[in-house]
């Protein structure tokens, strides 16, 4: 089911009267929980404010997952649990994998709609954390950020196309696919290949896709696993900064001493272009010390 | 002079007639050069389409550095030099620290004012690079980004007070003072308390300001020294995701299997809140344990 996230074509802002309308329009594909899809991340949610945790600001959302909740009184009288969608919502953090996020009417709610339910687009779920709630159970927050350029569809004078800056700004900015992000950390088994480090946090090994060319202006390195590395925080800082260069070898250089530092840890599968790390080590070393 | 960094009275969308008015208004303090301002960084910028290389996207602005350039054809014709007003943007970036943007009349430009000069807010400089530019010379660029929640002045539909949304967001957004986070890495000479790393790179040393009892909902820590770590990034990892907490004698320990993996680095004049390593001690281990 991977290939649903981000394939919807359903306009943001589309209205629907019931959950059942939701489900076979394909928003979210479960009729009563809050959380749907957990392979490999939440495909979506529906915010309809029955936690007191719960902080909706419009492009920031503070959600509380699942579980623990007694329905008649809306009171937690339990832990939630970090399995099932609660898990899923924490890895779209981890993976870089938008949720989709529908809201349901809610008087208290600003951003809600009038009436039955609203499909308002893309976020990205940027914080997540135990935390003890209000009724001193342990609940899961999750901080969600639209991800900008979207239609506001609780803004009604606000139309598309008032709106081009924030368009063009959009575009520059999501180039990247995490699909691909997603390969090179799996190939690497999320170890650095720079310094060999294996970053080991509760919730999974942790690394980043570095890009060798940089993606975006003025540069405009490609989105490919030809251009990727898996590193960890440290070294990425490095190389993004130019305190490390790659030789032609592969071989790991300090820019500014020329020393060789050790080779470049590569899969067998893995083809880096030697243009783009070629590119790297010009704008650092030729390019910056000329 | 460091205490003009955003103390700025004037409102955004401002109109000037001249340089000199700008000048005046405290908005931009150099008659002629685009960047002014050096000391701990750039206080302010103009935007006037003089750089081939430039690109303005509103929300998003790509700038070239100064110097170089033949004042008659506008054509590069020398490598500009990393220091100065160049070195200070980039140290914009390093610090987290934001800086002015003026625009002043460009009929190539849809973001400028129809003529003279327009304050337009606070930028974020996000990114940093030296580029051969088109004219085979060396330039560096900046990435800007506009902080959000300001008002769109090349917007006239579109009054600040019809945004409440970006408003709220951006009020949970800013809580973070990049002067405090600049006195933790300065106090530690940007050397890790947790693992004593210290990474170096061509724009000088590299740290994070890591907040023990995070910032902003739900935990609502405070952005002070007691609450502050200088982390590298890769501690700071560990140490945000709950694989490593603080004991109350400050041992750091993995969260869990309860091992003791040594000392936190602490200056005789850094006193950390226990009732906020006790907080982050909690969520991460009996919370997320029991």
């Amino acid at each position: 089911m991977a290939q649903r996230f981000g394939n919807i074509e359903i306009p943001v802002g589309t209205r629907f009267r019931t959950r059942q309308e939701v489900y076979a329009a394909g928003i979210h594909r479960h009729m009563q929980a809050g959380i749907a899809g957990t392979n490999p991340a939440a495909e979506s949610i529906v915010i309809s404010g029955g936690y007191a945790d719960d902080l909706d600001l419009g492009d920031e959302v503070f959600y509380t997952g699942f579980g623990g909740r007694d329905p008649g009184s809306g009171r937690q009288v339990a832990d939630q649990e970090l399995r099932s969608w609660n898990w899923a919502l924490m890895q779209n953090r981890n993976l870089g994998i938008p949720v989709r996020v529908v809201r349901g009417a809610d008087p208290a709610n600003p951003f809600s709609p009038d009436s039955g339910y609203r499909y308002d687009g893309f976020y990205e779920v940027v914080d997540f954390s135990p935390v003890e709630g209000r009724d001193g159970f342990r609940i899961f927050h999750y901080r969600l950020v639209r991800r900008p350029g979207q239609f506001d569809p609780w803004n009604p004078e606000l139309e598309a196309d008032d709106a081009p800056p924030r368009v063009l700004y959009t575009a520059s900015r999501v180039a990247r696919d995490p699909a691909i992000a997603l390969a090179i950390k799996e190939m690497y088994g999320y170890r650095c290949q720079i310094s060999g480090t294996l970053l080991h946090t509760p919730s999974g090994p942790y690394a980043e896709a570095g890009h060798v060319k940089p993606l975006g202006r003025p540069h405009e390195g490609p989105d490919s696993l030809a251009n990727l590395l898996c590193l960890c925080p440290n070294d990425h800082i490095r190389f993004d900064r130019g305190s490390i260069v790659l030789s032609e070898s592969l071989e790991i250089v300090a820019a500014e001493s020329g020393e060789t530092l050790g080779g470049l840890v590569m899969d067998d599968d893995h083809w880096l272009d030697p243009t783009l790390v070629g590119y790297h080590r010009f704008i650092w070393t030729e390019l910056l010390n000329r």
